[in-house]
């Protein structure tokens, strides 16, 4: 039985080297590589061809033209040669594998290809645009290009970085059903008919919340999993259908140890990118973020706080400000935008479902400008830059009205003068933790689905945690009660989430009331967590990172397509394979999708 | 702002040390621990609790008979303690802390149990049977005992130690999509109704197969997954719905390297166990584990093959035995069976599907007995010990008929044979890669869904390669010619397949021809595939384990519901949360199940 060796570094029966491993030290030798013709260059009837592998690129010269000359690119060759320096003046210090070429002495195609939709190669400097219909199309193709290759590798790199940490500390990886009941998170579920079962469907899970749950009731007492996760939402920009959590939970922890398990994985992660993050890693608490940022996932790489006037314009004649609510933002050397800029923002605003935009421009001589200026008192006028922190050629936007729209407003404000201004350092990462969220928030219209039936909802989920001093009170004032809950943030993107949950059955009762979901409800749909919580359940909690959303910031990806090895576009339509697709009669009627319970059935 | 570390080695806020970590050199340190009250006695007064959490069992001592009094089975504890040498005569070398207790000075109730369905000390050992339907009811209970919770731990490990392996030899991890289209493994797939298109539907994958190719004609060249499987089968016993396999795939490989590289993994795993396994392991071909054990998944861990006697008796006037084949397997011993014994065997045969098991004794005298040797000619009887093997005091089976079902029934008898006669060295692993199945099969009732629509069927699927030598000719003769395929087989178990695949569009249109796959057909089906062939596509070849199967073995587990944290049952029932259930027409409307287009979307 002749064997042949899967040798580390990447050998194998069809090559002895990596195409990217070559240099000066194999001069001489005669190796065997694979892989795909990225260039080629013709010079006096010899054929120059970078030939490319995973590992990187080499230099095959070829000087039999019968040889050379069927050859095109992203051919798949197999070349047999020897290392040889260079000639003088031809090295190419840009390549790894620069100070040498291989010249061929066999040559043979292992497979060919036609003409491509769009190129591939590596010597293309990364300017040229494809759109994105056709590289998902073809992927397979798009993948060839350095950085969706790149982007991809690098999100295996994540994966096995987070599992280190997680598995120096003890955690446990289980996988959990995805065949499964409806869970909590309050979007819609994807459903499966169950054909075995007909009538009955199972549901994909939005998350494994509640298994991760009943794993720590089973004495797991950490849990971890990369795990699948499904919500069948309208389409939104930069939204998946499917999408991957790096889901944690842990018994007999507190707050504490699950930030700080939570930061150095975030450290582990950068360290891929050679960023060192600091710990401990900020903290702010929601009700901070929401009044100096205007957002619970504030970007903290820039300052331009959010300023309150309310009680500055507690006397104000002015009616646009005599609301519950006046704040404002500013925005560095606006006086001297043109009113068409000025008229574009109040664009903006109204995009944004506001009314508009008020400000004030500060001349360089401290001269007011502006349509809000003159319904100002003169007391107002004089004092306004000291209280809204503006200098001389600025400009300030003011927004009134109900507090949380109106801070909404001036945190959209915030951001986006940041960008136009440049105030933004793209090479910074800052990170917050937002502590300290409220655990109800008014049931509203944003809700895909409304999982209770009183005026209030759950802010992060129904097994959240009041904090300890709120456990046996919330009820009294729900809209003020705080959660034991908290969100990590990375230049305005939140990446990351977790809670203390409840672990008793009594305090799960109590919330689930204040939600409007009654002991039938509550028992119909996750009577299996309460009855689990009667047999002692311990104190637990977690986080779970958004693992899309990281991985596309490590990689420096504008959108999480492009961390998904095959994502989804536009309403879920996956342009490489047409999925979804219609199914025919036979699948549909042995799916069950039709049956209809007999009357008899219902006795 | 106090922060508490997360420490390494199990600290947390709530507690100082594992219980499992204490030992004598912490007398007289005052620890905090938190867990489950495993068990409780009472002496004189006093209680003495083994406290046990996911690190092992301590024993506390609470001498105030008010704290003690409440503190019942499955209660959740913080105590705090001194720990001290327990007193003479009463350490327990059983139990790694056996030699301290903790004086217990405050406990704090985290949380009351009520009392369980079915107890889960760790003191009990281990042979209370408990259902299954009650145990995966409660699943949450029993992964508190020590046999789940260690499966499931396993798990763990064994998906580390398959991780550590693949990253040594720069494979790269790559999530594929779960909604997606029809693959092609030939089961019925699950369907989820896609909301945002109305009428079509996402299938949930039965393995990442055509993926995973993509990914080598996109250069990634060395993939794996840990994938969930879905396949809408019907109820067997030891299948689940969903499953896990881990999935491997590479570029520029050979069977030479997928085997090197399965058999590293191997290793890798059953080190986990203390086992070293031998390599390089044993090869078989398809044919000769048919002849010699009538299966392609032979347990190896005991010899006695099965003995081909057509030539023996091709002059038989006996008409039993005027068949395709006749063969046979000895029973050792088994002359001295009753004769209800081979009543039973005939009962066993008949449930199989065969008419009956006509069968020889052979008296230690050299007596031949039994029905069938009154049949024999002299000469037939005279040599029959020799072409059998047989010694005296054995008995043996015969079976005749078409070749490929009496081998089947004489290899299932082998097994029997050896559980029945305790041939089977429990403590044995034999390891075996069965290569050279035939690349086509007849298409047969078997097919859980039928692909093509010819006399022919792919035995892996129809992305294998033909080996090398048929690869120009396998039209010629579809039922002799052979795949580049290789199963591992572990005591009679396939724990894992794979093969060489096609890489290039005019051979996958020449398997797809033999199998009545038409090029319509194949462009509908796997178009993206056939499209992505053209455009340079490297060989390929990988391999895929049943992951759920390999850690059973590891495991120890009569069945993968073991080492499944939450597994189904029956029909794809979960006795936990009760899926699938019933939708709520709401449900069905929004999902667009009923969707029925217009007259008009036809055009």
């Amino acid at each position: 039985m002749v064997r042949f060796p899967f040798l580390p570094g990447g050998f194998s029966v069809l090559r002895t080297h990596k195409a990217g491993s070559l240099d000066a030290s194999l001069i001489g030798q005669t190796v065997t590589l694979t892989g795909w013709v990225d260039r080629r260059r013709d010079h006096g009837g010899v054929a120059f061809i970078d030939l490319r592998d995973a590992s990187g690129i080499a230099q095959v010269v070829i000087r039999d033209e019968e040889i050379a000359h069927p050859l095109r690119s992203e051919f798949v060759l197999k070349v047999t040669g020897e290392v040889s320096r260079r000639p003088e003046g031809n090295a190419n210090p840009n390549l790894a594998t620069g100070e040498i070429e291989i010249i061929a002495s066999e040559v043979e195609v292992l497979n060919e290809s036609a003409a491509l939709p769009f190129q591939v190669s590596t010597a293309l400097d990364g300017t040229e645009t494809v759109g994105e219909d056709a590289r998902f199309k073809y992927r397979y193709l798009d993948l060839r290009r350095p950085a969706p290759a790149a982007a991809i590798r690098l999100r295996s790199k994540a994966s096995a970085a987070a599992r280190r940490v997680l598995e120096e500390h003890d955690f446990v990886e289980v996988e959990t059903p995805t065949l499964t009941r409806s869970t909590p998170e309050g979007a819609r579920d994807f459903l499966v008919p169950a054909r075995l079962s007909p009538g009955s469907w199972y549901a994909l899970p939005q998350s494994p919340q509640l298994f991760k749950q009943l794993l720590q009731v089973g004495g797991i007492e950490r849990y971890y999993q990369i795990a699948r996760c499904y919500r069948d939402e309208d389409f939104r920009a930069d939204r998946q259908p499917e999408f991957t959590q790096l889901d944690i939970e842990a018994s007999f922890v507190d707050q504490e140890d699950v930030i700080a398990l939570g930061e150095e994985i975030v450290q582990a992660l950068w360290r891929l990118i050679d960023v060192e993050i600091p710990t401990p890693i900020e903290r702010i608490t929601f009700a901070d973020a929401m009044r100096l940022y205007g957002s619970d996932k504030p970007d903290l790489r820039f300052g331009n706080a959010i300023v309150e006037l309310a009680d500055y314009f507690a006397d104000t004649t002015f009616r646009v400000f005599q609301q519950e609510y006046v704040g404002s933002v500013v925005h560095p050397g606006g006086a001297s935008l043109p009113r068409r800029q000025f008229d574009a923002w109040q664009d903006w605003a109204k995009s944004r479902g506001a009314k508009g935009l008020a400000y004030v421009t500060f001349g360089e001589d401290g001269t007011l400008g502006g349509p809000v200026a003159k319904n100002l008192s003169d007391a107002e006028r004089e004092g306004l830059a000291a209280a809204t922190g503006a200098q001389p050629g600025d400009a300030v936007f003011f927004a009134a009205g109900r507090t949380s729209e109106a801070r909404a407003l001036l945190g959209a404000a915030r951001v986006e003068i940041a960008k136009r201004t440049g105030q933004i350092d793209e090479s910074a990462w800052s990170f917050v933790w937002v502590v300290d969220a409220p655990l109800f928030k008014p049931t509203g219209e944003d809700d895909d689905v409304d999982l209770g039936h009183s005026a209030w909802t759950a802010v992060h989920h129904a097994f959240t945690s009041p904090k300890p001093e709120w456990i046996d009170r919330f009820e009294e004032a729900p809209g003020e009660a705080l959660a034991y809950a908290y969100d990590i943030v990375c230049n305005g993107n939140e990446i990351g989430g977790g809670s203390i949950r409840i672990h008793r059955r009594d305090v799960q009762e109590r919330v689930f009331d204040v939600m409007g979901i009654g002991p039938e409800e509550a028992q119909e749909k996750f009577g299996f967590l309460l009855d689990a919580f009667q047999f002692g359940a311990p104190p637990h909690g977690g986080i779970a990172f958004g693992w899309d959303r990281v991985v596309s910031l490590l990689a420096g990806a504008p959108s999480i397509r492009e961390v998904i090895a095959f994502p989804k576009i536009g309403s879920g339509f996956d342009p490489l394979t047409a999925a979804p697709a219609p199914i025919t009669p036979e699948q549909r009627a042995e799916a069950g999708v039709d049956y209809e319970p007999e009357e008899d059935d219902e006795a």
